[in-house]
């Protein structure tokens, strides 16, 4: 069995051999300029954990690893145009770097080429069709997410809810996606799949609660971003939604009024995530997260009987690190 | 047999009942917009020709021509954010009507769905891989000539190969895809398909060739749009190309002169429309476009042979018909 390491190095390679190759260059090079930003390349792996629940032969399922990091890096160029984005992992976006025709086209040959990859892979018809039929509902999904989140900015009042569907649609269904296309492609039973594509599902949920809670009450040293982003842009997160909720008038009205300002304040930060303490928000954040982990770690304890899920448990693990 | 405008009625009735249905609206509303702006509907009838060529029972292939019709028009959705066009058959454009963001969005699912569509028929999932697979590499060289297009536009020089690898991918690869999967769906074979492929490629050069020769030298009635708009735009058309590489010294310097120019007058086109007059480019162009026919011809010769190409070559007839 092989690690989140080992099988990061082994996409790196493949990801190496395989540069997005046609001309004109105008088309090209900005995928493979954002595909070589680096990054933990969570989700191919996660295609690969997905085939070594049942198989050893990682290999075979390098092609639908691709596909899903192509995927996702298209998402990244197209939702960096949306959210007027200038710098992605410390290197000028695609629109920054060529221009914005050139993302939106850049992109679209992108989420073409996943497709292409997926039917590169070394299967019969059957699975490639039901593995396509999966990605493109998965995708779907990831739009729908988008657009909500978009939709989000400009309303007064998000439900918790309407959130998490959100989130789901926008980080959850691809992490569910790679492990649950994995599994189908070396084997898996409709159960197992169907169980591993919950697990990614709720630990993608635990994943970016987490996130909201970091980006308040963690360091900037783990977080790696500035502590109170979420706060200053008036992110309609979890724990804002939560906070609003059980505020009294007078903390609410506090919340009202700095909520409508947009102004690069720590005074703003220092205040809000005050309320947030006094109102219990970030227990019930953890509290949120351990729902979902728990419920992850029940499909684990069920699945381990009939596959391997060693080196999963292990990378949700170091993702849960995080927290502490 | 049916006729084109009993094939088109069959998909505008399709259409209908299958709408882009989910949530939220800002999603899925612009797609329904622009799918029912209307329009010939060529690409969806020519995937039901590609199917009666073998079969008579056209419905199987409904979901795959609505997979066409719903791509085009994703690709219609961004071109129009690239274009910055504000109008599209009379309407607001997708992204003036909403926003660019969301003309993005909606555009990159419109693509999803055209997958899912072909996802939807009903055939053995060899052959659905088989015709995804065509698919992808078809969006693909739509993206690159896309690209092309865009680049030419700041190029001072584009050679006459160049030019029509262009159109190729910009218009005639979708409706040579189109008839090809429509037979394949019905059974053709290999050598069917590849000739229906050939026929279409040929037939969109030929009325992409068409369109340049009618945007200077056709009439505003049968054309539909203003005379001369090609030339205004120093748009590197055929007719272009050809009259820069014909021109003798004076006129090539007239040429450039006007070509430098980026003014909305009549004296241009009238001057520019002359010089073509004296170059011979008329006649060039309609051997270009004879040159393309003759091949459909031939090819539609054999065809006929084996399948059923009465309704196509009307169309292909009705579609020549704007030359005269």
């Amino acid at each position: 069995m092989r690690t989140y390491t080992e099988l990061r190095e082994d996409y790196l390679n493949y990801l190496k051999s395989n540069p997005l190759v046609g001309s004109p260059d105008e088309l090209y090079d900005p995928a493979n300029y954002i595909l070589d930003l680096g990054g933990k390349r969570i989700r191919p792996v996660l295609v690969l954990l997905g085939y070594q629940f049942k198989r050893s032969d990682v290999e075979k399922a390098l092609p639908l690893a691709h596909a899903v990091e192509v995927f996702h890096n298209f998402t990244l160029m197209h939702d960096d145009i949306m959210d007027r984005a200038d710098v992605r992992r410390g290197k000028p976006t695609v629109h920054k770097k060529w221009n914005e025709n050139i993302a939106i086209l850049s992109g679209d040959m992108m989420l073409v080429r996943a497709y292409r990859s997926i039917n590169q892979i070394d299967a019969p018809s059957e699975i490639k069709c039901l593995i396509t039929d999966e990605f493109s509902k998965m995708a779907e999904e990831v739009c729908v997410g988008q657009q909500f989140d978009m939709n989000f900015e400009t309303r007064d009042e998000v439900a918790e809810q309407e959130y998490l569907h959100m989130i789901e649609g926008k980080t959850s269904v691809l992490l569910a996606f790679s492990l649950m296309s994995g599994s189908v492609l070396a084997g898996a039973t409709d159960e197992e799949a169907r169980m591993l594509y919950d697990y990614g599902l709720n630990v993608g949920l635990a994943f970016q609660v987490m996130d909201d809670y970091l980006d308040t009450f963690g360091t900037q040293e783990t977080f790696g971003k500035r502590i109170g982003g979420d706060i200053l842009e008036n992110k309609k997160t979890l724990l804002a939604i939560e906070a609003f909720k059980r505020a009294k008038t007078n903390q609410k009205a506090e919340l009202d009024s700095w909520y409508a300002q947009s102004i690069d304040s720590q005074e703003k930060i220092d205040s809000v995530t005050q309320i947030f303490k006094d109102l219990g928000i970030p227990d019930y954040a953890k509290s949120v997260m351990g729902g979902y982990m728990t419920k992850a770690h029940e499909l684990s304890e069920v699945l381990s009987k009939t596959g391997s899920m060693e080196a999963l448990n292990a990378l949700t693990a170091d993702l849960n690190q995080r927290n502490t």
